[in-house]
């Protein structure tokens, strides 16, 4: 793993390599519980769902140590500019995939509160959205860990495609309720689910503009976007 | 504004008042945003939608400032123990306050897509749900200024009211869509209206958390929640 820029203190770049390590372990478990929580919501797998709820309190310990590390490492080395700014996005990016890790949690939730037996078609949809979200979430990581700023922008870029899709799944579900008014109440928590699904790739774009400025010192600016779309409204 | 224990250091206990003093100001604005957007809600108000949109941007400047002002207060004092405790709590209380201030946009946004002649009548008990959410962002403010974990402890009980108001509501638009399938689009946008207020409620728990670990150094152990209530699923 590179680490900034060569510090004297080698102590120093090795705490800054724990602390990325400890955010894409967090990464990789948010992942894995957004695309879990997806699966078990398809195949109706009610232990898988339990499963996904318990686990989420390994990303909750772990953003407790992420920010302990961060707080003392600053305390300690008083780092300045881009360490500083480094060490900061971390305990911020921690806690923006915390909140991932909680909606692979809801999304769980909800699971046995779908009837097995009303397959609502825009449910096959979902998996493939959690899949692009998901993949935002891995990859502005990554970007994090090398101080790639263009490939956190490149992540912003790619959350128009996962609007759409929501915009496409929310319109279908709206759709399915006027056609299937006794299924109200089970498309109403499909409804919830892609909009978590979409925070996902909120967040991402998030994490993308935090790494943006630990990378560069400068905030990102807002790319311009689509007046009327309803992934705008949380 | 009482500062902790009195510092040797006077310039440094006027630096944490004046984080304290950002942080209050962010809070006001995000108080008034919520009820102002549910106001403009009920009163089909297109204008003042549209300017707690434009509003919004206040907070986001507050959030850069007041993060820019604590990560100088750590860089250049290096505080220690409950000082340090007290400037991270400063610094992730206001990136949540920044996002109470995104529903109150949110729910700004969605004013123009609710037509005006059609009245549904759970909309009138938004504003009374919002009340109860922003006392409790108030009070955990307050609470933050003061250091009161006590005070924090009571605003986390009262959430309960919320997301039992928040599970009503829901349970009344269903019923509202089933009975009215004309309007199930317009009861769509008020069903992510009112989990957006209920998530108001939720930030204010969450700062309460912080607040409550920033003034006694352990982390808040969780209540007993019921286990099947929607305010769970995010």
């Amino acid at each position: 793993m590179a680490t900034s820029s060569g510090h004297t203190i080698k102590a120093f770049d090795e705490d800054l390599d724990r602390l990325r390590a400890l955010i894409s372990q967090m990464g990789g478990l948010a992942e894995h519980g957004i695309r879990e929580s997806l699966r078990c919501l398809v195949q109706h797998d009610l232990d898988g769902a339990a499963k996904v709820v318990e686990d989420d309190k390994k990303l909750d310990a772990l953003e407790i140590q992420t920010e302990q590390s961060a707080v003392q490492l600053i305390a300690l080395r008083a780092p300045m500019a881009a360490d500083l700014r480094d060490i900061v996005a971390a305990m911020k990016i921690s806690s923006v995939v915390e909140r991932i890790g909680d909606y692979a949690k809801n999304i769980a939730k909800r699971v046995p509160l779908l009837d097995k037996s009303h397959a609502i078609e825009p449910l096959s949809l979902l998996p493939e959205m959690g899949r692009m979200a998901t993949e935002m979430v891995h990859d502005v990581l990554n970007a994090f860990i090398a101080r790639d700023a263009a490939a956190a922008e490149q992540v912003i870029e790619r959350d128009r495609a996962v609007d759409d899709f929501y915009n496409s799944i929310f319109r279908t579900l709206l759709t399915y309720m006027m056609e299937n008014p006794g299924n109200i109440g089970q498309s109403a928590h499909l409804l919830f689910i892609a909009k978590n699904v979409e925070r996902v790739g909120d967040h991402a774009t998030n994490i993308a503009e935090m790494v943006y400025y630990a990378a560069t010192g400068d905030y990102y600016v807002d790319r311009p976007k689509g007046a009327d779309s309803l992934a705008d409204l949380d």
